[in-house]
């Protein structure tokens, strides 16, 4: 049996790199070769054990890489073809999936709906910090890479960007809204590139950062605001003429930023919520007018599958937009614990790291 | 100058019929003369002093009456002619309106919204609980009753069955959907109503009062849960097997109603708030799926306008519905006093109460 | 090699039963043992030649049986279960699929979609009009039955209850809508039902069949037209006062239903399209509005899979909605010729015909 | 009574420059001094009789100018204010409008919708070429132009700029989308503008003149096809790889732009027509997949009101979009009787005539 390298999930505190054997390709499987892959926000928190793995579990959930082998009945693709999969990978026939929530994918069971039950690298099987990958119901979830693209330039495709343009999907945006987006990580920076895609005709975004700040001017923002410097809900509204934005969009997770979204929102205005929360929330009752404003809060959870894929692959082709900024930082595989140490801890500007197993 | 009897609010604790001068009409308004009137619970908020307005305000919010006099621009109608208005009234001209979010009306001015603007009733401009109601903006709002019908069954298009189909509306209910409403009080049980219009093909309703469960049948409720005699949360998950409900409906106003409306929804749900809250509200984690579920949180203010009262008035025309099991007490508007002690004790079984000023 | 008995098509005017083995169980099907089948009116056309397959298809699409054999991969069912699936068979991987047409199927190939590729049951594979159908992908597509419903309860869900509810469900109808629908035979009662289901306050249907315009009553009917006795497009622009029907169902497919549809529709309304065409169509420039009336033209072709066939199921177990005066006859299997003979010439009052291969 | 020039329809062929009255301001009106305007293809279907208008009435529908004199009720403007207001210009209290089709306002009556209600200006009543134009319902119509932009940068906004987005809007587009946009007229390039903004990663566009092709490029289009030297529908599915289009955008109003608009729609595509047709039209089988395909065929007039004025002057005061290179030509309103003869010849590569009264 042939073996190959993987970072996986010791304990808290731990993630090292490993030998495990290259996994066997069942009939709707394909093994996908790493040649890229990066390190998530939700990776940290599986190290820091806020967010429970099994141990020994292979961690990461963006994949770029080659078909090194397909299974039985995937049609359509060849070995040694370029590809990428979705962070989420759906069984696109599953109750949920038919339903149109393919990431809360439940599986087979008469149960139909299981919480992120798409997201299955790194997070109920074994993920893509690693030299191989098995990509499950691949019929559905590998989506070829054209040749002029680097891996760089569609790496940010599997979730990153997927998460980002829905948070702007979900906020329902019309030509000419006014929209603030709260925290420019690189998921809100694609929020903000999302809100441009869609239409928006000021974006106000909202980080701590000078350089988020500046590279969301890059990505479509209007006008940044720095909390540590203004009273942004204040801002926004004096910026607004007290009218409130068309669509928020949190991109952190916290209450602060949750809080601070609604109250910057219209009466009749969207909350679109992209965060991983740790805590119970609270909406403050004047700011949700006391459940009488015709207001919305949205969640999303990132989309997967070869469609969008390859949506998010043409967006890129098109130059519409260009997420290479976003990659500050490049690791060799054999260097991953320090990768880790470098992104968990934000130092020296990192935004996303890329990882290379070969 | 004419005058008029009108139950107005006094103080805290006080509503009290007095003496008014019948108001003069303006170019765009209509004076209707009341034939019904009911009582809502927001009425008893304002006269427990929760919801504050102006003293000397006359309440209510829910006309049928005759046209007595129309402005001069107002046209297509004729005095004589008996109507109904929204409880909200919107100027349809204003930028909220032509945006889609009319009972956020912000009037004219550069701010745009207003929240629950649109509601003047009662609340901004003199109410219903007179002899003679003026009518703003009448040219959008006044709704022509057709001869067959009584005004005990158009009394509950204004308010509650707008709401309530509102409710219904919002949490964009499909065809074979599994809804479960909380609170079946007139709004819940107009939203009740509202879903099974709308397709769901299982409505589970939940209140402490036997006698509203058993209307709540009649109003296309397929199961009715006692919260005092079932864990209605691990009941309704048991019920669904597991999975969940597709779309809540919370008609109440608090915390637990809400709460119970989160945790029994699937992942990619809706939860559609009808309540009035009084306090901040908390999301739970676990319930939220910590902000990654794919679940729509949506709040609908009651919509107004001529056109939604004249679907609401065809849809009682067709028999699709019958509210008048709902009115179960009249008064005349000399008494209107005792009838608020009534409605607002929630004595006698009583659902609506029916005031009749002349 | 075991062998059954199927109804092929041999040539155009002759399908006959033959003998033909039982097809081998891939990883990702299901043998289904067909307890009760139907004949539909493109198996008409097909018998006629007007609609090409191949020569030697078995046809049918209509599946109700019980599950013989299941692939390796396909879990969360027994055999000896008793299932349906619908008349569309999507592999929900496909591009088509996950973008939200999964009738319009494109399998795996580059292309992404092919036009109704989604129907494949007697059309590009055998269908069900045998004694056991082989159903593709399975895991997406196996729907089991309720123990309570009898076969004829359920026999309408694979095809004519899904397409005649899609039909409501594109027309986009609100609560209080005025609907008409082109048509009562089996999809246009269907397309009734669906209306009603989705809050149309009053439903306008046509027809020149008295016995079909009687049962439409019983589907929720409020205004049966025989366009023997009347011009309908003059009476229900009559009966709405001018205005027009906020939308119309066309489910038959000739140019004098498609017109009529557009000719009673309001400005703003939606024409939803059920019927399958034979020749060009003409857009009359009035009706049209000469392209400004921002009028909407929507085509459906029925919706399959296992989440849609659950939904429909369930509706017919609240008993919302009882088929059973849909299904006139029986046959069994043996006597198929006879069926088709008098269902293609709709003797006997005919509307449906359940098939009995046991 | 003091007078003005203006723009009249004498008779078929003739439009001609005469003296009339300032009107008389109503409650609700507004007098606006118009210190620019346009011409639109409309204009001359009027100018030819092709499209009848009364004789005598004023032509032109698209002001920008300066708020003379306020009706009594009309506030929150100034006299002296620069504005525009839509082409259309609805009374927003009509049932239409509050059915959500405010420019198929049917005014007061109870026949509720009107074809086309909501186009007033140079339609039913007079027309914005002249000194003065009477804005009706003022309240819901008058939008304020910033001090920065110019009359030029803003002159688009009431019909050309509504409509070409409107034809993007209803498309329905999502980010990634593939859209073709079938003749760049003025409409046509403001429809492919709209597609940019609303992700479209990548759009196709057709013309048969050189010039409107390059400024295409400008606009937003990534590929374009000149109809005289390509066969349009091979070339565009030979560029979609068999696909066909997501949406395609009708701007012209002949048979053939929307049938091949038709031809290169993938199943489930959308057709969004903005073309005013004066034949009737045909929908070849084969390209509809005998109305089995899940297309949808939409059309959409001109949206107006203040709100989505407010909305298009944000796009232009945000830089989003430049439309001054469709502005090539200048004339004095004196001398409109040249400015149609050069527009309706389409010479010396006209897009926009800006006409100057003062």
């Amino acid at each position: 049996m042939s073996m190959m390298k993987a970072a996986v999930f010791i304990e808290p505190g731990r993630i090292e790199l490993v030998d495990k054997p290259i996994p066997p390709v069942g009939p709707n499987d394909a093994l996908v070769r790493i040649t890229t892959t990066t390190i998530c926000g939700t990776d940290v928190h599986i190290l820091k054990g806020e967010y429970p793995v099994a141990r020994g579990l292979t961690v990461g959930h963006e994949p770029v890489g080659i078909i090194e082998k397909l299974g039985s009945n995937v049609q359509g693709y060849q070995e040694g073809q370029r590809v990428i999969a979705g962070a989420i990978c759906p069984s696109f026939s599953s109750y949920a999936s038919q339903d149109g929530y393919p990431a809360q994918d439940g599986g087979c069971s008469c149960h139909g709906y299981k919480p992120m039950g798409g997201w299955r690298f790194g997070n109920s099987i074994d993920g893509t910090q690693a030299e191989y990958v098995l990509v499950p119901d691949a019929q559905g979830n590998l989506a070829p890479v054209p040749d002029g693209l680097s891996d760089e330039q569609v790496l940010m495709c599997p979730d990153i960007m997927s998460t980002g343009f829905a948070g702007a999907e979900a906020a329902n945006i019309r030509i000419g809204d006014v929209v603030a987006v709260f925290a420019q990580g690189p998921i809100g920076l694609c929020a903000t590139a999302g809100a441009k895609l869609r239409g928006a005709s000021c974006i106000i975004v909202v980080d701590g950062v000078e350089q988020r700040l500046e590279i969301a001017r890059k990505m479509g923002a209007d006008i940044t605001l720095n909390f540590n410097q203004v009273d942004v809900v204040a801002e926004i509204l004096r910026l607004t003429g007290g009218r409130g934005v068309d669509a928020s969009i949190e991109a952190l997770g916290l209450q602060s930023t949750f809080e601070n979204a609604l109250r910057v929102l219209k009466p009749g205005g969207t909350l679109s919520s992209l965060g991983v929360y740790s805590s119970d929330l609270t909406i403050p009752l004047g700011a949700f007018h006391a459940g009488l404003g015709d207001n919305k809060i949205v969640t999303s959870l990132c989309p997967g599958g070869k469609e969008r894929m390859r949506r998010l692959i043409n967006v890129v082709a098109s130059g519409r937009i260009d997420l290479s900024p976003l990659v500050t930082h490049e690791y060799a595989l054999d260097d991953i614990v320090a990768a880790y140490d470098l992104f968990a801890h934000q130092r020296d500007g990192v935004l996303k790291v890329a990882i290379k197993p070969f």
